[in-house]
């Protein structure tokens, strides 16, 4: 059993040399030349195979951050179709200046997710909340996916749709308050599952989320893989990561800096509350 | 003193929002719609500003995650110009799948750089470690930048370019005793400094490293800013992160399964041993 475990994560590791989740590991070869039979599959536990459908969308101004931790753990999921979704296929420029060519538009995702996931911005982000097109494809596909989630400020998207309405939600700490304006209950914890909604907090948060997130879809031992993969063995320089151990005038300053932003979100949220 | 502070993160938010550090807040301008006036940054410590050009090196194949950690706290840094820089200007695809437009090509990129930074990969990373032009560019680049730096098997690019000899340095844990090969001194640390070579551990190490690198250069209280900006308070869902951590049986499987990369790296490392 060992053995084809570590034939299926060879198949993983080829998946993600390859460059895309989903292509050579759907069929099972290895990183060897050796195409591996497709039978060996049965012999393995059924939750760690899988074939889901996963959408992440992209907008302009969206922070790169709060998709490339997820993006790690879902395109580490052998099997799965991890797609970038946008508006049109034109580069989407992130907010610290990364760009981004889609893989899909809105018209052609899948109609049923697994996983519907939208990372968080500020402006960017205040654009996509007002966005008909963008909240129209999130009420679609937000309505059937299996699993409906985001990171950071990306909660306030799904708010806008009106898909957080009555359920629990974290999201960036200075943003956080604000998804009460769209019916949610916020949470402070670093990811919040309620039923199929699954926020994650600020920008990192993601990687938290994402081995969350593969938990559930594939196991505890899955997840750890992907963890020891990532050598996620946090060791930050600094404590100042939540504003309960930042140094009261670092989190002031951003407190200060984040109220227009507030502002814009609750006014959105107002104008919302009217037609949700 | 408080208030120039904040007006310069404000500077930092529009820069981030406009898409790109260093446009409009290398300008002064902060997230409200009047300029600030260029002398105001007279009035606030020497630290706070920069002006640093620095290159990110991608190839096809790297691991998007080992790159857009240290992006996103280089990018928040007001004033610096931060490239993505490539062989070619043709979209380059990531390890899982994410594709990349970069700025600049080698020959279009700075002479003189403030941080060189490659991430790591695997087969994609093989290839770069023996193709002579990514070799010529990080010789030339990596000769004279005030700091050369990496992130996970990114390190064994510096390696392969003769720019870790005498040097202690980390990679990622599978392939930190690698860097052997190329006349360095794995040391089994989140991130490493020696001089000016500052090299990171696997994937998620990248946060660590580049939080430590923007206080190097902009100050303990800058570094713990773009800390809580980017909320890294992590709490991972596992405790797998490290070998030592991670159940042995993860573990193994990983190791069984990065035998063939290791060997690869280390006839590099021989065939390199000749001409280095």
């Amino acid at each position: 059993m060992i053995m084809t475990k570590r034939d299926l994560l060879l198949a993983a590791a080829a998946g993600l040399v390859a460059g895309g989740a989903g292509s050579i590991a759907a069929h099972g070869a290895g990183n060897t030349s050796e195409p591996k039979p497709y039978h060996d599959r049965m012999e393995t536990p059924a939750h760690w195979h899988g074939s889901e459908k996963i959408a992440m969308v992209v907008y302009p101004g969206f922070t790169a951050l709060d998709l490339v931790g997820p993006q790690y753990c879902f395109g580490s999921m052998m099997g799965a179709e991890v797609k970038l979704v946008a508006k049109t296929r034109e580069p989407v420029r992130a907010d610290t200046g990364l760009v981004f060519v889609p893989d899909q538009t809105f018209d052609e995702c899948s109609a049923d997710l697994d996983i519907l996931f939208v990372p968080g911005g500020l402006a960017g982000t205040l654009k996509a909340m007002t966005d008909d097109a963008t909240l129209a494809f999130f009420k679609d596909r937000g309505g059937r996916a299996k699993w409906v989630t985001s990171v950071c400020t990306g909660s306030l998207v799904l708010g806008a749709a009106g898909l957080l309405k009555g359920y629990k939600a974290t999201s960036h700490w200075v943003a956080r308050e604000n998804l009460r304006g769209f019916g949610a209950e916020p949470v402070d914890e670093r990811y919040v599952i309620d039923r199929n909604r699954v926020t994650g907090a600020g920008v990192t948060a993601g990687m938290d989320f994402g081995l969350a997130l593969v938990a559930k879809l594939r196991g505890d031992d899955y997840a750890q893989a992907v963890q020891l993969l990532a050598e996620y063995d946090p060791k930050p320089p600094f404590s100042a990561g939540s504003p309960k151990t930042a140094p009261p005038v670092v989190r002031d300053m951003l407190l200060e800096m984040f109220k227009p932003f507030q502002a814009d979100v609750q006014r959105i949220a107002e104008s919302a509350a009217k037609r949700l």
